[in-house]
């Protein structure tokens, strides 16, 4: 629903105060409902430094009660409270915004793919995400909602990949520095750092806190092999808890470790493979077997759990809902790693990418600023 | 149960192959159980770089069964799988320290603490921390369980947090930058540069993952007020579990949304104020009545949810639960910002707090390579 400040459908016809709440009733007809505690909380007299108020939550022990409610001068609600006379005064606007009454506000929602995907990904040029906020907003809206998109004609110089993070977000250092420089190395220090074929995986899995956003910049692309894999996880995941709920069960309520060890580190961490939030919603998957470590399950929840990780393992490798992805030198792909697992074919012949990481809440607040 | 490489109970008295796992009796009589596919899976025979493993799982897709199980001259395990005449070759010891099936291996807990715990906070001297890392091994462990530890002597230079930070683990960098400098000052964007009281809360609650550890540095601090007020969210948590179990569930099953708004960024995430892990563990604290924004929950929920946030509120605020430690110019506190809030009281004259954060895989990588 779109609110506009002069919307006449806003203006307020009638209020009515019952016992816990105060019923607006809309020029449109719509009704809404908002508790005395949750109006007293929320009053616009609060003084806000940039949004935050340096407010007691204790005020509210003593339930507030109006003793009077109009429609002032100003076309606001007016409440004057029982308790101590103050005078709250609500613009019709702001509180039909944040009408939680007629369900809560819609969340949002991201948008699954399969293989399909390939040929409708995201793409923008990098000078245009440079210099064209409206293209760098649209770019990012499909970033948030698929969880992957391209940037093409990247230079291709070293370290390229800094500058597009700074552009985007804050950059986020990880114990692998500002840049993961991902290529076939004699003594690797990990598997990532050979030819070989790796599977899709979600990365940093052995981090309380995996980096979210992905900046992948192919500076050297192999002459055979090398290919990117690409799925969704989240995808997956409703697969599952539509089709093998109990395997869905299973990768969501029993928690994995990975780790990994070096002569300077030993960085551990532990989470299920699909990670739920409080109300049931998959919030992230976390996914590597080449970090996992070996399960520490109750005895009978082992060949039941192998079956389901099994299976999520052979989703991830299906023609299904894998995108093989074809990059060039100077390509550069973002990917939400809290949802979309990434891998590639082994290949011969030298391959440079470059990784850096940017963290949600920054990303998503650029987004925020440009659509203002 | 401390398990060393030359213990002779972790000999292997007897091994027993059954339908899907094989049965070990040791030496001490007591007795393990490991599933096929489990062993499978951990052969020690699969190649690792640093402990991650190149592994595909879809190999487990034709379950694993023995055709031949023995101890070798070596006194390992050795079994030569049915299916493909692969040989796996396990250490007892190792066997032995993974052994999933008495019960899980035991798992790390906090040591929970009231307002009494201030006569017995952890502290180290700065020079030792830095020289001597044995008192900054016990230093640490101090606040992995606690959630909270004091470094004093800090040469009252600015930035010397970083050079702390650094000797830790990896800084992390937020929208703040590498620092935050608390002062009060002029135009402040946001309640904490002021010289007002600040409730107990946790910090970058509007980022969808705040920092873990936040090191704050005491460089001057005001003649008057300024106190500084601890709390343990999760003792609170828990004692809301034991004593107003719908309370404990309101808050751990709900989200809010924390929210901070700037010319330049618009920072904002949803979490519960009590975050589970999937086996019901608290998980973190998310708090602040600063940045909290107005709820919007299914209409039944809000009377309730406000009763559970308020006696969540004064629970931080009683002198049971709160900590009041009394801070000098050079000293440092470290605490765990999943864990416990802190405060201040209002005050008067100059004072100035830099704090930085780190994260806690690398911190607890740390702790875990002195500890080798």
């Amino acid at each position: 629903m779109l609110i506009a400040a002069n919307n006449p459908r806003i203006s307020v016809r009638k209020i009515i105060t019952e016992k816990d709440l105060l019923q607006v009733e809309w020029a449109d007809g719509y009704r809404s409902q908002f508790h005395y505690l949750w109006l007293r909380d929320n009053c616009p007299s609060v003084p806000r430094i940039n949004g935050q108020r340096n407010v007691d939550p204790l005020i509210f022990a003593a339930e507030p009660y109006p003793k009077k409610v109009c429609i002032n001068q100003e076309k606001k609600i007016a409440i004057v409270w029982a308790n101590d006379g103050h005078v709250s005064k609500f613009e019709p606007v702001w509180l039909r915004k944040h009408d939680y009454s007629n369900g809560t506000q819609a969340k949002w929602q991201p948008k699954l793919w399969g293989s399909e995907k390939v040929s409708s990904l995201a793409k923008a040029d990098y000078s245009d995400i440079l210099q064209d906020e409206a293209k760098l907003r649209n770019w990012l809206l499909s970033l948030r909602d698929d969880g992957i998109a391209v940037l093409e004609n990247v230079p291709i110089e070293p370290d390229t990949v800094l500058e597009v993070a700074a552009h985007l977000g804050s950059l986020r250092e990880t114990y692998w520095g500002k840049i993961t420089n991902v290529k076939s190395v004699n003594n690797p220090v990990s598997p990532s750092f050979t030819n070989l074929t790796i599977l899709p995986h979600t990365d940093l899995t052995y981090f309380d806190d995996p980096a979210a956003y992905l900046l992948l910049h192919y500076l050297q692309i192999s002459n055979t092999g090398g290919e990117v894999t690409i799925v969704d996880g989240f995808k997956i995941a409703e697969v599952l808890r539509q089709e093998a709920p109990e395997k869905f069960k299973l990768l969501s309520s029993l928690p994995v470790k990975f780790r990994v060890q070096f002569t300077d580190a030993d960085l551990s961490a532990e989470g299920e493979i699909i990670r739920l939030d409080c109300l049931g919603k998959v919030k992230s998957i976390r996914f590597s077997c080449r970090s996992i470590q070996p399960f520490n399950f109750p005895s009978e929840a082992i060949k039941p759990y192998y079956e389901a990780y099994c299976t999520f393992a052979q989703m991830c490798n299906s023609d299904e809902y894998i995108m093989r992805v074809k990059v060039n030198s100077g390509d550069l792909l973002i990917l939400d790693n809290h949802r979309v697992l990434h891998g590639r074919t082994e290949y011969s012949g030298e391959r440079w990418v470059q990784i850096a990481c940017i963290e949600r809440t920054e990303l998503l607040s650029r987004l925020s600023v440009l659509s203002r």
